[in-house]
């Protein structure tokens, strides 16, 4: 156990030179990029010579939905990859890139807690490696070139009021949600309404975590569609002629970066697409890549695995051809205590029928993970107010549900508190007896998809969409998207659409609000709730007492 | 001579690891931030550890007023960097870094050319080290707590009209000049008018630009003024509490970054701000670093010697007590002729007489910079057209402006061609000649400053400002702002404000269109004319040929 803050062990960890991480994973000095003396990019030279090398095994941690007792899905991917390191494995982790708008808003970073964290942390949680600094250029270009199109006498015949590419910013400010632009004259263009969203939510993002290389990138860049003529034909990126140096400017951020742990393993950090109206995963390169140098390659998905595993497992396992050996569903009794109906000043307080109770919620993310083919580990995240009987009621509900739950504590301990799980993770992925299928066919029509994941994951009686949204999905299909998955957007606070239906609830409906296509990134966004794609900040924001200390270190920003 | 283009030379470079760019200043690899192997940062430790090692002799390198014929300012300076070290002196040059927004319009970096060049210049002209996305993201967070701020109930009773903190953005799009933001409803603000301006017109950018260190980097983002109340009371940035998160989103973005020439010698690359509405030259400490660590600093300062040795003097070494010990002036001769009267078609032909007459715009600049009290020696940058006869003329009306002139072959040929010029330049740096005065105190009325400026500088009759510019010029030093330089925003093209009037015209008059209060950056500026401070793309901008060979080169950048 420790009282020291999150940011005080990061500070007082021991990090070696990337050099020296870029070395248990066969990576020479030359073949990285390095960005200061602790972070690096993985050449691409390297990335092509490893690409004939066997796979080492995929292993997924996801989580139940999210309450706001906490549940620790990085920390416990840290906690796992250290775990697996310690016990003798040679592995890697891999998760996103944090969002710099976010950080100035509330406290709070990405890069994991206590003694299982990635650092280095300030660098994550500002500018990194410049990744998203480049999808935001990459993606205001294209915005940019589209307005000047226009300008310069609109050849392609664009319908201004039908233009859907918005600008992005890192930041949240809630006053670019909706804009006018082109205001001031017939110097500036032609007046028009647009918007802002942040830019985790680009679909830049998305198309640069799902591409397999830079030919694919800049193939799915030109696939956008940007706009659409009066007569509703889309307009791509590509009639833009924007995909070219949208992929020049992209050719570094495609590279994946590489960290470590407070315990000196290797970190792949890389992409960060939201986990909404995108798929809420690292990038494909850094997994593929790390999955060609390590034995076992852990990885998370966003939010609880009724969004983020389905849409690992449908989109990007799909995309990739990536096949998880077995998946670790993160728990914590505090949790299915809120689950159970606990109020959250009374989380201190034993409460076994609680904790029984919320174990429904964590049952169904496990029947509908195995329902994938996948073998299921329950991680429960140990809190310190944690008693023995709630532990063993977790633990028992879970091996009757065919699964197994086992106790971690890398939040106090380090690896040290995650050797049983990394033991008995290793062992199932080694014993190979994942038989991964995705959820619905290519194939399969649109509506049918989007009823399968409310059906089979929600457990809702079914969809309502309206026939708009009905004759949309059906005009896709005959432009030729029908094959495309399906992206939900829902809130991850429940399985259902109300997010304060806790539990396993049942009797619901799935209301389908809207449909997006995003034709690069290569899937349809059902939108089924108010979805923000632009922040705001707090009355108080963060950013007001983030500041440099006498010693030069960065305060405030945790 | 040679007939390849800057790309393929640039690409055939052999450039040496940026460690041994470093070995030869004296910096050790544990002091250098490295951004790929090319490219660093220099640490703040290590700089702060020089501080009291005896400065360099620095050199200016500015130019006549730009014509269509071309001048080569940036290539003079790295020439004559090269130079020095091919006579065996220890020597650096400090250049600007290059704006991403203007690279996807016109073609043409901003790294020299021919074999005077700084490399990797694809890298400079795109992402670099990332300094203008920290500038842009903390301008932009400014922005957005503003909005936040008056969002939570407007403590300050900010007057939503008088909001004058714009939003940037590293982009040529014309679309986001004036823009309506916060449109949408209650839940996204209060709707208003303001813009977007290139992310090197951010005063942020000048502040990073002029500031000695973090501490005084912090003090001048807090001066910053981005609105007024109702009364007219200033609001400052410390005010809106963003100056501790704006320092820490710059920390890096502060350290100057480290390059090499084709020939392998130090290049500091730091900093670029607009030559018009800000000062136009690198970073202070990107100059005083290389002062204490090199025998010879050569840099450059924007545009014509009228606007950017004027600034750079009045402006730059004011404020961090430097003193160059001599000047390079860049002219050649068929800018001589084109101020002459020749057409740009016709400039392949002799033509003395012109020569001789375009002469008399060098011969003010010349005249100005030994007003300041410093030796000035002129460059003639060689072009293949060039005669002797029109070579002799040029010369020999120099040395009747008790000044010197000297040929330059560096585009072709390399240190080669400018060793003459480095070592005149050292002998004269050497000699310790020059007196160096500001053109006017600091305790000056503003209005007369604007007119010193005008009358010495620009040899008008006069200025002309209307009785509110006055008042507020008045109001200003009632505020305790009378102490601040003037920072003068006009064409480069003449020494008068219409662009059309090449030589050194007489008889003029100098209007003040506007005047606005840079406090944080620390100076004054006077706008004579129209300034655009967010360009837009033309007809057929660069990006729509900019992309990836098929060996992962990048093509159309240059």
């Amino acid at each position: 156990m420790t009282d020291m803050s999150d940011i005080a062990i990061a500070r007082a960890a021991r990090k070696l030179p990337i050099q020296q991480i870029g070395a248990k994973l066969g990576i020479g000095p030359d073949d990285l990029v390095p960005y200061g003396h602790d972070k690096a990019k993985v050449g691409q030279t390297f990335i092509d010579s490893v690409q004939d090398r066997p796979d080492g095994k995929l292993i997924l941690v996801t989580a139940i939905n999210p309450t706001p007792a906490g549940e620790g899905k990085t920390t416990t991917t840290v906690g796992l990859g250290d775990g697996l390191c310690a016990i003798g494995k040679r592995a890697a982790i891999c998760i996103r890139e944090a969002s710099l708008g976010p950080c100035f808003g509330m406290k709070g970073g990405a890069a994991g807690g206590g003694y299982a964290q990635v650092i280095p942390m300030e660098d994550m949680n500002l500018h990194f490696t410049g990744d998203f600094h480049a999808i935001t250029s990459a993606h205001n270009l294209l915005a940019a070139m589209i307005d000047n199109h226009i300008y310069w006498g609109n050849a392609l015949d664009i319908d201004i009021r039908r233009i859907v590419w918005r600008r992005v910013m890192d930041m949240n400010d809630r006053a670019l949600r909706q804009v006018n632009v082109s205001l001031g004259g017939v110097s500036n263009g032609f007046p028009r309404e647009t918007g802002f969203d942040i830019t985790v939510a680009s679909e830049v993002m998305a198309i640069l975590c799902l591409a397999r290389n830079l030919d694919d990138l800049q193939r799915r860049l030109g696939d956008i569609i940007v706009a659409y003529t009066r007569d509703r034909t889309p307009i791509t990126c590509r009639q833009i002629k924007a995909d070219g140096a949208m992929t020049v400017l992209l050719r570094d951020a495609m590279q994946p970066n590489l960290v470590q742990t407070l315990e000196n393993n290797p970190a792949f950090v890389h992409g960060g697409p939201f986990a909404n109206i995108a798929h809420g995963c690292n990038s494909v390169t850094a997994t593929t890549t790390a999955l060609k140098l390590a034995d076992y390659v852990v990885t998370e998905a966003g939010f609880g695995a009724d969004l983020g595993a389905e849409k690992f497992l449908n989109i990007k396992c799909r995309k990739a051809g990536l096949s998880p050996a077995v998946v670790v569903l993160v728990a914590t009794v505090r949790a299915m205590k809120m689950n159970g109906g606990v109020a959250k000043g009374e989380l201190g307080l034993e409460n076994v029928a609680a904790v029984q109770a919320g174990c429904a919620n964590l049952g169904q993310h496990i029947a509908n993970v195995q329902g994938f083919g996948v073998p299921v580990v329950v991680a429960i995240n140990h809190f310190s107010g944690d008693t023995q009987a709630e532990i063993d009621a977790v633990t028992a509900y879970v091996a009757g549900q065919g699964s197994e739950a086992i106790l971690c504590r890398h939040w106090a301990e380090g690896s040290d508190g995650t050797r049983d799980l990394a033991t008995r993770v290793a062992a199932i992925a080694d014993a190979g007896t994942a038989r991964f299928q995705t959820l619905y066919p290519d194939d399969m029509p649109l509506l049918d998809k989007i009823e399968t994941i409310a059906t089979r994951i929600y457990r809702a009686d079914g969809v309502a969409a309206d026939a708009k949204i009905r004759a949309q999905l059906t005009q896709w299909e005959a432009q030729g998207f029908g094959h495309l998955p399906i992206c939900m957007a829902k809130t991850q606070y429940s399985f259902s659409t109300d997010p304060d239906l806790r539990g396993a609830p049942r009797g619901h409906t799935v209301p389908i609000r809207e449909v997006r296509l995003s034709a690069g990134a290569g899937f349809i966004v059902a939108i089924c709730g108010d979805i923000m794609t632009m922040p705001g900040l707090p009355r108080v924001p963060a950013a007001e007492s983030i500041g440099l200390n006498a010693r030069g270190e960065i305060e405030g920003l945790f």
